[in-house]
């Protein structure tokens, strides 16, 4: 008889696992993954301390399960949209342009939940800095994907050096989340927007001011919101 | 008569001030610029928590000198060497060779040291964040001259739109930095130097791999070392 009661406690456990959890990763992008203290977690969701620890055991724990629903963010901002395009050359174009979105759209409140947990997690060997270097490694593995494709159908040309194109497409949108945040100037998104399309030889002039920023006409809400 | 103690004493005290923060731009690069506790910079010298507290009142104090003491550092490992050049694009490759150098060199152990702590800073208002961006905004405006020089001498296209440039050049060192940081490879160092003699219409083939590294032929030691 107990059971329907049960299963109320337990989908209001994982609700609430939720709520902490989008709200530790929009925090993390302001007050950085390691200053996620538990206490000023519990502070800025309004539960105890002790309701805190029921769902996380330790830091480290809270800060890897952060990291996995920013990445379902992630995912669902930037990539998801992009994988009904079947020409590798418009996919790549669109990634670039949803991670602009994403970043103009301030789906996180301090830029890019990755660049800035890179930044920070650089430096401290552990699970969590080697989680992020894994994320970061993932998307590097699908920009080069994309590009090879994009070779093989003669979309590219053949004597690109894919690793070298990919850390030049790649530095362009990790320039434009660390202008965009520095300065709060857009000009950034568009500026990245531009220097892609350029980098891949298509025509940057046919690219519109807003374009990146309206990216999001079906635009997915941030998880949790 | 108490005049050369005094004067020795100021010495010592100019002498330790320096070694303090020395300390703590190396330490910064890791830990963090907000990391950076009297009490665990204390720890690491070696000296009283009262004695650091002598030479300053508050961590923003400590922050602010941090930030000029590293900035004397870049100057010296990054700009002075670039300062005789007279032809401009030459001094461009050249900056940017020497960054890639300071790097390579872990001159800071976390990386350049504004590229940290613009990405911990971006997000708090406040002197500190301003004076990070300032450091920002005069390396940004350095490239941008040599640009306009260059254009104006017929060395780099008059088409090229200085702003445009000047940020996808400037990507190339950020994203150098984020990944070799991250997944301590030079490699990264040797694309950013291609993509940038690249990008400037110059032989990257002729480019020697290893080159940035060696670009400490005439380097200068940290301060402080």
């Amino acid at each position: 008889m107990t059971q329907p009661r049960a299963r109320a406690l337990r989908s209001d456990g994982i609700r609430s696992r939720q709520t902490i959890l989008s709200t530790a990763a929009q925090l993390a992008t302001v007050e950085g993954l390691d200053g996620l203290s538990i206490g000023r977690l519990a502070e800025h969701i309004g539960m105890s301390k002790s309701g805190l620890y029921a769902h996380f055991r330790s830091k480290e724990e809270l800060q890897l399960a952060t990291i996995d629903t920013a990445l379902a963010v992630f995912d669902a901002e930037v990539i998801a949209p992009t994988q009904d395009l079947t020409d590798p050359l418009e996919q790549l174009v669109a990634l670039a342009d949803r991670f602009l979105s994403y970043l103009g759209r301030r789906v996180f409140p301090g830029g890019c939940f990755f660049a800035a947990a890179a930044a920070e997690f650089d430096t401290h060997a552990g699970p969590v800095r080697d989680q992020i270097a894994a994320v970061e490694e993932s998307w590097v593995a699908r920009l080069q994907d994309l590009i090879d494709r994009a070779k093989q159908q003669g979309k590219i040309s053949p004597a690109e050096e894919t690793p070298q194109l990919t850390f030049e497409l790649h530095a362009f949108l990790v320039m434009a989340n660390m202008a965009f945040v520095l300065h709060d100037d857009s000009v950034a998104l568009e500026r990245a927007a531009r220097a892609f399309r350029t980098r891949l030889g298509l025509d940057a002039a046919a690219y519109q001011p807003g374009q990146t920023l309206r990216a999001d006409a079906k635009s997915l809400a941030p998880v949790g919101k």
